[in-house]
């Protein structure tokens, strides 16, 4: 997605540790006029899958999905609410929560997500959104919760995919429908490389 | 805001502890909808501000202010970008954060909110969005990040005070503007009491 990719060359910083800082838009300032475009975006790409519901994970992945569900809703017609999956940093074993472990590739330790089970059920047709795809974890983690529940899981559409981590390659292999709207092949202190 | 008081005497829970349980519509499932009308009422009534930034806290606060800014910005015609707090357990004093120490209400424990003085200015003029005013600590711990930028803060958008705490109260008459979208005047097992 041009809007995006163009966004990510002008502003995007290489942090040590392949770490890509996009936080002048992405996740601590966030442009919502940026977001609003992704996320008829991510409705183009999912308008045919009868989306019903979708899922994210605290805390950068909220404003992302709130705007792409708001354009679901808006442009379907049918009520699209989005769940969050709480992180924490203990394992819960509440018998009402549905939850997977992860593996944070920024942060370099593990957590548990979690989602109550009265929020997603097999008459859920899920699409996972979420702001950055590395290793997969969080992706990996939501997969496994909405698996638990029953639901359908019709897909995942990233904000920015780091394609020369194994993260996206390993989730198509394995069947899932992964879209990404902008993903980097290479990056480094001189810039950004993005996938044409 | 009849549409927000409705949802809540349906659906809001009373928990031991004065905990208000409205975990299907606002802070764990979110009902985007809804949301988007209360993004319209905050536009409504802070129109005539200026507002040219919108701050909150992660979590739960994210998605509101998201579909707030969204409303801001498509119906004022300017740029009103979203930044959202992170919460630390540990005190940070990065050269380059502005924080600010919060007492959880509902988890009992104190917390470091930090926004990255880049995104916030004296150019700014500032409305907070939050989700639950109480104590009024997270509300107060912003004010006192967006005092430290220098911006101007026009004044608070809350869905859901909790009229018998004093949090709005001592805010009120500290000179802050807030707005909340349903006032609580009580709540026990037996239900929830919306001020008229």
């Amino acid at each position: 997605m041009k809007l995006l990719e163009d966004r990510i060359r002008r502003e995007g910083r290489v942090l040590p540790g392949n770490v890509l800082k996009v936080d002048g838009f992405l996740n601590h300032q966030i442009d919502t006029g940026l977001f609003a475009e992704m996320g008829r975006e991510f409705y183009r790409l999912f308008q045919n899958d009868s989306v019903n519901k979708i899922v994210t994970i605290e805390a950068s992945g909220i404003g992302l999905a709130c705007l792409t569900a708001y354009f679901f809703e808006t442009l379907s017609g049918h009520k699209v609410p989005v769940v969050f999956a709480k992180k924490q940093r203990t394992a819960n074993q509440a018998a009402d929560v549905y939850t997977a472990s992860v593996e944070s590739f920024t942060h370099g330790r593990s957590y548990q997500a979690g989602i109550a089970k009265q929020y997603l059920s097999p008459v859920d047709r899920v699409l996972i959104i979420d702001d950055f795809l590395a290793n997969g974890c969080a992706l990996g983690g939501l997969r496994q919760i909405v698996e638990q529940s029953g639901a359908v899981l019709v897909g995942a559409g990233v904000a920015i995919e780091k394609g020369f981590q194994d993260g996206g390659k390993l989730l198509r292999e394995s069947g899932l429908r992964v879209e990404s709207l902008a993903v980097i092949d290479r990056m480094d202190e001189s810039g950004v490389v993005i996938r044409k």
